[in-house]
């Protein structure tokens, strides 16, 4: 193994200075938020623009105040010294950028998906807690306002048990060459979910359903359902044809009904008070149809959420993680937990949509401790 | 088998008369709109409504001019000389009330779904096929402006080839004693793709997901996926749990998308002239990834609807059938294809969302003649 | 005057016994709603229909228990001992069969508007006062659950003080052959402001704009303003030439404002914790200038509404008036407002959107005990 | 007169070489937009950023690639040799600013309103008419592809002749210190009307009502109503109150309706083949009452729209007014009738809501040349 120039010495040296300095890898549709949110962030520098293609990277570091433009990960880091790296390069090269900017000592956070294969994130999980590097996993959709308050309302009991969840993300989007629709898009409804669950994305078993009615070679209409617990159960619809578009999560619960409707800012979140009261028995099937099944039809609540940028507290927490020395709310391990869900999802698809198990990272990873 | 006292003669008889008489089994939730539907036709006369609570009937018999009530189907064709029956009995019932009324002779129509089980619903068909009588589905949505539209635009090829279907019906729903989510509202949504489908209703496998979470023994929230000729896919969400009401089908063509939204009555139906170019090639992998993918972001267009009640059309479209001695645009082989998907889906739903295989009664049908 | 044959003594029957005897008068558009209602009410016993077109009564008799049909009131008076009548007769002769009927002692309740004129409604008014008789104006918006909600609110000061009110109400309407947009949809609007405003519908002076595109005579879209107290201001929207159809009241009000879309059926009201803060000072406009103005971007709440007719209520409120000898909350001085307002409106309308003063009916109705 | 150093000769070098000279004054709120897209535009070369305030020149100029900054309009002139300026400077400045930079040869772009007074414009526009100079107005939203459409709609006929317009734009504004809401939200509104009707926007007389409820010394709420050719009417609804945002714009036509809903990204345009068949008769009521009044209900209509930024539109005709030397299709004299049109409408609300006389502002132009 390299040796990591990270020690907590330089540690405290952080937490003193309190600005960090980053540099943004990748160019491409991503990288300029990020390189926008890092630059306007006050707990951050925003030093470098890596890119392949230099005039990609000049285009956007200019307005920015003519931020330093390499050419590669080894040029950045020869010559420059960053505390961390952003990574929003293509999903297959995450690995290997992660790895060579870690084996620097460097902290980072990848744009999601977290890594191509489950087994490279394993990897990078791995090597980050060994090393005491922070790896966090860009999911921007759990730091908007939205999320952030579900997660909240979640917590503290307000939807009661949790009994369906319902995931529509549609819209007439790009056809990637190298992914399918499920890896495109549902690492946003799997990351949301594994965020606002207080026990995490944790199914046992995952099963896809998909179409290629154009002929690309890869499913550009998916279906992804799996058990929750308590019999209760998650639905995710993705849709690269959808002619309009589609931002919806539902989150079903015995005490109230959740929908964050992302494309109505009038109205993001409506928490119903609505919904089929019927009492759990443990009793015969005789008993169960004589209990009564009422219903509530109570008021309708939404909270008013503050204009945030998600990416603004996206950054904030990845400073926070490095400087307090604790993992982020969407740490590697939680980008893994999308990662198996979509391993599996693959599986089951190639399997005619055969319920696929979702291989347990946790277990593994104190195994090998 | 029984004689049937219905001849060519007396058909003959019937086209001239123009009127054909009917009688309404069942006087609870949806007997009253059939009675209502009768009562408004030209080209009926309702005779009487029947139910074994007379009281029941005589309600619904009062306001439509003191139509006659007989408390069973018995005492119905021993004093009153009707040429069809609508049935609007519990589903367990359905075939045992539509044999006895086919074997005195009767047309018959039966609300959705056709029979309790697909064995009940052949039994049915094949008797009505062996003696000359109308069996027809009282499948009343297809008979909405807004599914009659969508039939004839796909039909004149419109929307192009088909690449999916997404049918949502959705809301906080009675939980019904006998039967789950599936059995209660996707044969809405399974009669609907049936109607609209050139081919119909045929797809030779289906998978369920479904949950019971308040544990009240059977389903209260499913997802059906299933495919369509030319690799694309149908999927129908079933719910009683959400607290807010959908009512959605889109239909995706290569051409355009349609959708329809039934809880819009400004805008019920959509057509997008949107979508994704892609030609479709037989050629290599390498070739499919260079081909151009470009999107089409044209026009929309809502077609005027007229503003008719559906099961005013259905009966008059049993009528029709009746008398022009031919297949009901939703016969007894339609009802049965949607009992057959209904069944498959049932099976597939014990075997924890394996495609189950849809029994496909045509072949069988004509095996038999 | 006329003996009147109504006396504490038959009250007090009444009260005893109950049920009272209503007419209906007039079976074109709305005399089937107000049939269908007093035959359904507990309170009621539906007597008689009452219309010129004895066939058109026959019509909405015959569904309702073959009700004893007569071709005019006097036919009526002569051969049936009812408490009340309801007229829903063309505008112009309301006042004539209001006043027969009220000689003839029966309480009465009159579709809107009250009477063609705001003198004919003082004389009712007066007759009915100094006769001891029920004259109630059906406004029939003032007791959906939506109205009743909103007086509610307003009541107990859930919007604060009262800044705003619009009121659009447009469609694609029947161009009426004597009145024009104003009095065709405007009494809605004015009834409902007179219901849910704790001092009433009472504006010194009105100012209406109009315009008559299709040269069909009489204004077929229209702007009323006036002032509420307070400096506030209330601006009503009547159109018969929208392809889409509005019906929405926002009521923007010191501390919420409230908006009841009356064609969302998911959220009729919705209640804003949004506004802006600004203390009102009785000082110079330099401290104006000075004074912070604030935002308060707070949580919207839609309350549960009961899902009733409006109707339904509106003929119990009919009989609660008569047998507790109580104005009913729509009483004939709520009507007469809304009569002088619409008589300032088209006041207002000839001189060319001027300022037109509103007869204040109360002073005056004083003035003359 | 000083002399203009704005020659044909000049004029011409500009046509060959194309790219021309800008500089924005102003760095407020809207001086950051029309930088960025001067700066995007190839037919343009930002030069400079004024401002009093420096530091907020130089926060904008930064990310802009470091363009000059420069703190008075002398300044930039002595030192910078630009072909036009941008002013979005608060209102009150506009006329002192633009009649400088004219006096330099600059051609000018103002934000709205054009000035503080209809007769400060008129000098404005003189001036520029007098030397030969582009003077026009920044109406960005007649530069929206929504407005486009709507101008080319109305101009081929689509719609039939002009039946009402109904604009309504109300939000939880900022309450502005020296503005009321019809100055400060009403430009857009009328320019808009300006810019669709073929005829522009010409009414004779205007007539607002107000109000300001909270006494902030100046109207919260407005509506402003003036004829439009052929009887039919325009009204316009502004509040800075309301808790819910709406942007809408309905022009009514004999033969279609159009809807331009602002705020719905996913159908910003619709166009409605439904309204009432009239037809117009110049003979008696009599003869009027008994025309037939019929329906037409036909498709709706959503044309596709180009993703395009208005400003960016607007920047290029500024630069192909000037170059083809002719007037923009906002031009100084549109800027002008808006103006009246606003001072009308303060006038009417001073006197209580009666129709002002808009000054004509051509005719006047005309009589002095």
């Amino acid at each position: 193994m390299v040796s990591i120039p990270h020690t907590m010495q330089q540690l405290n040296l952080l937490q003193e200075q309190t600005v960090l300095k980053v540099a943004v890898i990748g160019a491409g549709y991503w990288g300029p938020n990020l390189a926008r949110n890092f630059k306007a962030s006050p707990a951050w520098e925003l030093c470098a623009i890596v890119d392949m293609d230099t005039e990609r990277a000049l285009k956007i570091a200019g307005p920015l105040g003519d931020v330093p433009v390499f050419s590669s990960l080894d040029d950045l880091l020869q010559r420059c010294d960053v505390d961390a790296v952003a990574i929003a390069t293509p999903a297959r090269t995450h690995h290997g950028v992660a790895m060579a900017a870690m084996r620097a000592g460097k902290h980072v956070v990848v744009e999601k998906p977290l890594a191509a294969t489950r087994e490279q994130g394993v990897e990078m999980v791995e090597f980050a807690e060994a090393n005491g590097l922070t790896l966090m996993a860009d999911h921007t959709y759990c730091y908007t306002p939205a999320a952030l308050k579900i997660r909240e309302l979640i917590a503290e009991g307000a939807l009661g048990e949790i009994l369906f969840i319902d995931s529509v993300r549609i819209n007439l989007g790009l056809i990637q060459p190298d992914v399918d629709v499920f890896w495109d898009l549902a690492p946003h409804d799997l990351s949301v979910i594994d965020f606002i669950l207080p026990g995490g994305l944790r199914p046992e078993t995952v099963a896809a359903q998909g179409a290629d009615p154009l002929g690309t070679g890869k499913s550009c209409v998916g279906h992804l359902t799996f058990a929750l617990p308590n019999n209760a159960m998650a639905h995710i619809n993705v849709n690269w044809l959808s002619p309009t578009k589609i931002r919806q999560l539902v989150v079903g619960g015995s005490r109230r009904t959740l929908v964050w409707d992302d494309l109505n800012p009038q109205q993001r979140i409506s928490v119903y008070d609505r919904g089929v009261n019927f009492e759990k028995a443990s009793t015969t099937a005789a008993q169960r149809k004589e209990q009564a099944v009422s219903y509530r039809l109570g008021d309708t609540w939404s909270p008013a959420l503050p204009e945030k940028e998600a990416l603004g507290m996206m950054v904030q927490e990845f400073s926070d993680s490095i400087l307090g020395n604790r993992p982020s709310r969407t740490d590697g391990v939680s980008g893994l937990r999308v990662l198996s869900v979509l391993e599996a999802a693959s599986r089951s698809l190639a399997a005619d949509g055969e319920h696929s198990p979702v291989a347990d990272f946790e277990v593994q990873l104190e195994g090998t401790r």
